[in-house]
């Protein structure tokens, strides 16, 4: 007996060193949570992690239990372990997913307590949660209260072990299986008589978040509802840990820079503005800049196409720039103004005709006004009516156009799921100036009897 | 005697009415705080208010604690009175200026306390706080302790005023007269023995902002600072209210809204994006874009100069909105990370120099890989290698100088006193299509010999 078990330990590291998730999977399924339990005892360290996280949620919390204390450690500073990232790192991705399912609550918190804030973010992904995810900033380390305590009950366990924990300002309240019941506020237990019963306090409508959640949108969430904290279960509804308020901050503060950023076609730095590397800088910044000069040849290929025009009248092209500037202007307005509606919650993708529509006029109206200075300017220029018609019309239609098209298409890349603040005001200008420029010529065709 | 008490309280109602704040200062400064203190009590309310508030900030301390409690409340309501609101509004902006010093503290925070935020919002402005500063936004509802009391005499006072307070997460220190010694967190409250002096608990190095201070500086401060409550004192060092993160969060939002909105060159929007009318949001864009098209003038006018070149090569005017456009958008990527940078606080006004330097690289680098793609594509195009280098020339140096520029300008901006934000991306764009455009002509001269 004793000769197989030795002998299944070794296959059981071996697996785990060819990264061979399948056979371990199917391994794990066929024996009892005790024998797997005894099996991660005899493991070392990484082989006992490895079985552990592929373990189904469920299953994982039986043989948790069935382990003793030195056996959970073992397991929890596994996950913690860099040889165990190695490991991880070293997966296919599919295999990857399948070992890092999402962890049971009290193992995540457990794992997480105690660590720096830099380590929680190193060791986050290895309980399950993406990148960007709520479990990548939630702190573990808050006080849970018990739902049948006391106010006094409460308040003695918050002076216990308040000590260690991040924030105590928000209480999270659960009942016995860790499921959250509500939040208690430090303040009304402070308030409250001793002898009160701790739920008369709870708050059960109290927001919460869940781990796999975007942080962005969790962050957002506390924004909106005044939160100082906010509370985050696993997918069972049970506490894995709390969202603070400065965590959240932070968070919003990097969407925000993103967003900025991205306005402006460039992906945001890694890093402070004055210490990152010119050849990062440039690379923040080139991609997009490619992609814009590669569409950017149509308007040249616009103005070939029109060349005879531009040779019969050469004083066509001295607005050219004027034209197109302006048209880019009005659409990097609507765009910028549609992303940033998005961004904060004022437009929802159905939103669509009715900015649409709206735009439509706003730019009609700017156009009006716009054309009615450039009428005056360009007969002023080039004393030619005829030019200086063109110059006016091509003004309003391509501000109406400009605008639709900037306020149309971060809905519709939100529509498609793509990141609306893709839509840049450098993109949206390129678009238009190509687009503008077929207005301008047909425009002055017409006008111009070309 | 009665005699002339009454007919100097109909003058100091007459002056009141006829706006006459020099003559009412000078009879304030020749009374004794007792008799101004009596004529006070007689006088009706608006020119109670009115008078209390033009004494200086010491003298109002003296008088204000020389009436009994039914007129100290008859100024308080005065001051939230709407015929008190029209009396100011109707006044020039000097005396305006002179009615409005800061008021004492104790009495700021009695006006203040138990309006709405709304209501708050309105009366401010009467206590001397200007738009945008601290003294707007914050709550005059918090705990004070006292810095001799024990933590437990403390937990006393907070459980007998603290439902009362907007926070009480945060609660300022006192000294006698009112000024802040430092800052107890509850959770330091709570989890201390309750015999301890409360002086151990306090931090006397906890940041605080002034009332005069801009909210958005001190807002950004709490969230460099990861502090809930800011403690807000007026110029004395006394305390009048508390800033709270919430409503700090409010002031981060509406500051990168207004940010994000200038960067397209537009104003922000006053209200929801789905709710403001198609006249409204044409005012917000319509006055950078008649400056701007203002500006872009000067591109015509540049290729007016140019004209004779134009003719002669019809060819070059087909790549203008090409370079143009790609000289805009390195501007504006520019643009927009040094502006961010400059809100976040990561760029200071002294660092001109470093940023253009290092953006000048970056430029360079950028257009040398652009240029690359456009000789290729020139070349291809109108087969002709004298127009395909001058393009690729073209965007070596333009993007370089589109670099220097959008980084530069919002700092300069910074320099001189403007809001960085003004250096919006199509303000850069109109600069840089202007100038690209004699850099391209002037390359054009030398390579093609024109």
């Amino acid at each position: 007996m004793t000769e197989t078990r030795y002998a299944e330990d070794v296959r059981l590291a071996d697996l785990v060193a060819r990264h061979d998730v399948g056979h371990l999977e199917q391994w794990l399924e066929q024996r009892p949570a005790y024998e797997i339990a005894d099996e991660i005892s005899r493991a070392d360290q990484v082989t006992a992690g490895v079985c552990f996280r592929l373990l189904p949620k469920d299953r994982a919390v039986e043989v948790f239990g069935e382990l003793d204390g030195n056996e959970q450690q073992k397991i929890l500073s596994a996950v913690r372990d860099q040889s165990f990232r190695d490991i991880v790192e070293g997966m296919d991705p599919d295999d990857r997913a399948r070992l890092l399912g999402e962890a049971p609550a009290n193992f995540t918190q457990r794992v997480l307590a105690g660590l720096s804030a830099r380590e929680r973010e190193l060791t986050a992904p290895l309980l399950g949660y993406d990148a960007g995810s709520v479990g990548r900033y939630m702190t573990p380390e808050m006080v849970r209260l018990k739902e049948q305590s006391t106010v006094g009950e409460a308040l003695e366990r918050v002076r216990r072990e308040g000590a260690e924990a991040e924030t105590v300002n928000t209480l999270p309240v659960t009942d016995a299986g860790r499921r959250l019941i509500g939040v208690v506020l430090l303040r009304d237990l402070v308030l409250a008589d001793p002898q009160d019963p701790l739920t008369g306090l709870v708050d059960p409508a109290h927001p919460r978040a869940h781990a796999a959640d975007t942080a962005e949108s969790a962050a957002r969430l506390m924004q909106e509802a005044n939160l100082l904290d906010l509370p985050v279960v696993d997918s069972e509804d049970r506490i894995v840990g709390l969202l603070t308020i400065d965590d959240a901050l932070e968070v919003i503060e990097a969407a925000d820079t993103e967003d900025i950023a991205r306005q402006s076609a460039a992906s945001p730095l890694d890093g402070h503005y004055m210490s990152v590397g010119v050849v990062r800088v440039a690379r923040s910044r080139v991609v997009w800049l490619l992609l814009l000069i590669i569409a950017a040849t149509l308007t040249a290929k616009v103005l070939q196409a029109f060349e005879g025009e531009l040779e019969e009248v050469t004083a066509l092209a001295i607005f050219i720039p004027l034209l197109v500037g302006t048209g880019g202007n009005v659409g990097a307005q609507a765009a910028t103004g549609a992303v940033r509606a998005i961004a904060v919650g004022e437009v929802r993708p159905g939103d669509v005709i009715r900015v649409v529509w709206r735009e439509c006029r706003v730019g009609f109206l700017l156009g009006s006004m716009l054309g009615a200075v450039g009428l005056l300017f360009a007969w002023v220029m080039v004393d030619d009516s005829g030019i200086a018609v063109t110059v006016a019309l091509t003004l309003v239609v391509v501000c109406a156009w400009a605008a639709v098209i900037g306020g149309a298409m971060p809905l519709f890349a939100r529509k498609v799921g793509i990141d609306p603040a893709v839509i840049s005001a450098p993109l949206v200008t390129t678009f238009v100036d190509a687009t503008g420029l077929i207005i301008y010529f047909l425009i002055a065709r017409a006008v111009l009897g070309l």
